[in-house]
């Protein structure tokens, strides 16, 4: 009962950050859908490290293997199983986290669940790399949905308190996201500002978090099941599968709280012949299941964890309290990593309703 | 798939506002359990309308009959059902709503996905009154949380922008939250203008939104399984299960997008001889597993959709815009009701990880 | 993690002998099918005891109530929720059981996992009574499955050593079963000696068992999953709920080890411009995705454990042997009455797989 | 859904006969388990082929390379994911069946369900090849019952109609099969009666079925769950996910037709100051759950469908009937490679319930 996700489409993902390999297996995905091998590459650079002075300095190359489901680029309708090998890993430095916890992380939770045995190198199947298996999937499903008519985009939304603009409720501006930037916003000038936050904190010693902001167009009317299958019960459950992830809000979310029913109600109305709603407060979902409005939501991203700054922690050996200095490459911010991350939970739990 | 929650164990719900009863199954609930029947129908009494000007002047008794899995209130070790039976429901004024959906509900989702056979009196399973069988379920498991040494409380956080206090993240002081109070509070002048703003609102023929915190004490390191499987994932499932929420955050949630690592990280330090933090940004959850600070989450609760006020809508018959007035009883604000069901929702999803 | 089946159509049943109630929750079931009572109550009828001097003198009604999802005898898409009273039952003579286990019964094992709190009176949860809400379940599903030209027939195969003469397994006779007789067979003489053995073994105090046979007509290829979620994976799952049931096997079942490949395989042929096979050795399952060919199935049931002969047991509390006498009533024979649980569960099994 | 199994334990299989790669990925195994790699070596080649002229002239080495959740050999917490690499494979001659399917394969249904998609090359995700890492995972399952107390062994009970010795259903004898016999029996003289048969049908260009039985010791009693989730139910679901498996039986099994409840019922008794039966015809399980007494049930196995033998088959395209003679390597008989595939199926089910 862990890392498997999904009901008609189950996803199960595997690795640990130092392992031979981490991967993703995908069971129960259609057969005969071609998969753009390239369109999959661009899309899993986007998640990748490396492309700035704000982001870690590992070079993941982040290729996937594909073992199994796929023959000729064309899917078989048996279970997708593609991998990457982890073969850029510095596995010495790990015996002081053995025993005292990195503040943030999830090394003493894993300590109290697993017991020694957990490998805590990089973090080991907690690590943010394993959102890597994820996006093959993810990266699949997207491609999957775009054929059905189906996009989905992302963006920065905020970065230590700079906000981006938002995307339009009614009809999403989802090509007008930089998503090549080193911060992939709408605004240009406001991922500008947030890149100044993030080299700031660098420089001294510390990291920032961020919201990102997921909607889509196309999606039709009538997905989703009513009560604990709905669609926001399934999105929030893949969602906070990415780490670091802290919270979740649909449409107008928690600004419902400041909201009369008569502000936040969503009139019907008929559009091109169609029943919509004139505005998508509902972030289109009303009772679990889509309405045909946009799907939109956010997620809150708390800052990197491993800074290089000196932290409290304790020795778990000795049971008293103990400074840790973490060594090693990290992001100041992994909220723009996060974007395809949002896309790609997104597309799977879509299709797991879809098909 | 739908309407049901749990791995090992399985909470099916099923009924509607207007069917000849709602109800519950909890199946893989351990056996031998006292079912104390007055506590749980204090328990019960807390979700129920009806205490104040503020609430719906319908009167629903909601005693909960059991059918199944409880001996001389001792549970069985096979499956618990528990039925409320229909009684108080005025079904006549229907019709219209069959063809002209009101905004903010699951009237025009649900009539998309089951056609006319959807039964909307009420709002059907949509309708808010499917909490109860939930607050069956989560009262039973409370229950046994309590003789497990974990206590669970909520309070309205802000309603209509007013504020209360906040849960001291180390320790929440479940027992200073005034649970009969008509809006259950830490600070009782918050609750009197909250009451204030309600007041208002229905006088107004509108309604109010609001968020609810909830937090625990006593839950020990170790719950949950990483990825899909986490606290988060699990909690989020079944607490978007519950109507009119619009998001969930857990620990510093949201707010994290200001905070540096340096502030957001909780140091690790020894406690009583125990690893503890220092403060609980994490929210008792680092990597989906719990570490044994107090759970703490957020969950914004919409304004309640159906108010007196004309509205826009459509007919869907005629594919034309339609103006709606809705009648019958309804809460200006749901949020106060809705405090029982977040620690219901807690419960549920904290047993079907231990047991 | 119990008394759930389903992955699409979830399948929740609930309930002990004596408890108040038994019944099922079905949630996932389409919208707007019409459920005709009448029929429904007829197959249930099946299932019910009383017909004969082969059966327990008990009678039971087992008129199901539906609690929720149907409105006016139509689905609403809601989950359906059906109980039967339990009215006839008499409860005092169950503490002698609740020390001596009865052998061939569940007594035992589920003192072992429940302790003393389980409700032994009747069975419990283990009683075969449970089969009545399955049967609910599989009425409806039955009537489902019509609509869509799938046929589902059953028919007592063998009994105490006396053959019934075999469905033909490329058109299964499913018409000329004598459903209503009190053996249902396809040969009338046969069920006759099966009745004298049924009566033999009753005035001897002594139980008999037996197989059921279960065949379709109009099942489309291509329904099932691979490996695991298989038809007969599927089926075998929820037929081995029926209690009393030891064995299952498709098409030649045990009988392949006694055939060379090339009497087994069924050669692929066109019949009707269809591609179908000459035999059908495959009970039309080939790889758990079904050929269009009938899905033939037998399950051996065991002879009724309750007999009234003495019988060697233990006394759990002084863990010493003791002689056990059971009273009450009790069928000789189960098979006719396992002959309808066979086609509620193949029904539920395949419209999971359908929906 | 499709090729994952479990509830607290998540199996995942994936590949195809000529893909990259076959492997699985087992979630929620324990953490600080040490896997004995040359045991499980020692396992899996009881599972390969190429030990005799009765096998086929494939030669598969079948070491499995972890990929994940492993560390020095002891698991980690985190899924396991290993995986067999496809080396020695001939795909030149599948154009034919592309269009030809085999009798008593599912190159028809996998045709219909898949189209054209499907990776038909050595049967691709139903080759009886994917039961390799099966092996892995019920190899692994083997290793943590073991240290629990736990053993689980099979032997081929019949082939060609002719039969070896029965286990024990009180004490089986486990050490007592010839595992490494080209037919593992309990019996070495039916053992070589059942390879005369073999090669029989093999120069004939024949295959030939059997039966293959399998037990425990050291179940303790209450592992389990009534209805649905019952050893038998669990067992069976996976059992039937070994290609060719078309019947399954517990206990006394189909024999319980001809047997009277007096006969059947097994009497408790104390045995070792421990409660017991005197029979075992409930093969260790009564309601779903494990008595103590050994679990013992036998499995039927067809006759391997590749048979060198002309046969009767359509084309596909043409829908017109078509002589087929299927070409390359197979086994004459494949009962004996199915035995340790029954002991990795129960043991990864009882691991499922155990965990």
């Amino acid at each position: 009962m862990s890392s498997v996700f999904g009901n008609n489409l189950k996803l199960s993902i595997f690795g640990e950050s130092h392992s031979a390999a981490i991967g993703m297996v995908l069971s129960g995905f259609p057969a005969g859908v071609r998969i753009d091998m390239e369109k999959l590459s661009h899309f899993l650079s986007r998640r990748a490290p490396g492309k700035g002075a704000h982001t870690t300095a590992r070079c993941e190359a982040d290729a996937p293997k594909f073992l199994s489901g796929v023959v000729d680029n064309i899917t078989t309708g048996s279970p997708i199983c593609a991998i990457i090998e982890n073969t850029n890993t510095q596995s010495k430095d790990y015996d002081n986290l053995r025993d005292v916890p990195r503040p943030g992380h999830a090394d003493f939770t894993a300590f109290v669940k697993y017991g020694k045995a957990h490998d805590i190198r990089g973090g080991g199947h907690f690590s943010g790399r394993l959102t890597a298996p994820l996006c093959i999937a993810g990266g699949i499903c997207l491609q999957y949905l775009e054929e059905a008519g189906i996009k989905i985009g992302a963006h920065v939304k905020e970065i230590a308190g700079v906000s981006d603009a938002s995307f339009d409720p009614l009809t999403p501006e989802l090509d007008k996201v930089g998503y090549d930037l080193p911060i992939p916003v709408l605004d240009t000038e406001a991922g500008e500002r947030m890149m100044a936050e993030i080299l700031k904190a660098k420089s001294e010693l510390d990291s920032v978090g961020g919201i990102v902001e997921c909607a889509t167009t196309g999606v039709p009317a009538g997905l989703g099941e009513p009560m604990f299958d709905g669609v926001e019960n399934r999105v929030s459950q893949i969602v906070f599968g990415i780490p670091a992830v802290k919270g979740i809000e649909f449409g107008a979310g928690f600004g419902v709280s400041s909201l009369r029913g008569s502000e936040n109600n969503d009139a019907f109305c008929i559009r091109g012949g169609e029943a919509k709603t004139e505005t998508n407060n509902h972030g289109g979902i009303l009772g679990g299941i889509t309405s045909s409005l946009p799907i939109i939501f956010r997620a809150a991203i708390k800052p990197t964890p491993s800074i290089a700054r000196k932290q409290m922690s304790i020795s778990l050996s000795e049971r008293e309290e103990k400074e840790l200095e973490i060594h090693g490459r990290h992001d100041p911010c992994i909220v723009p990593r996060a974007v395809p991350c949002m896309e790609a939970a997104l597309a799977v739990a879509l299709c797991d309703m879809m098909i």
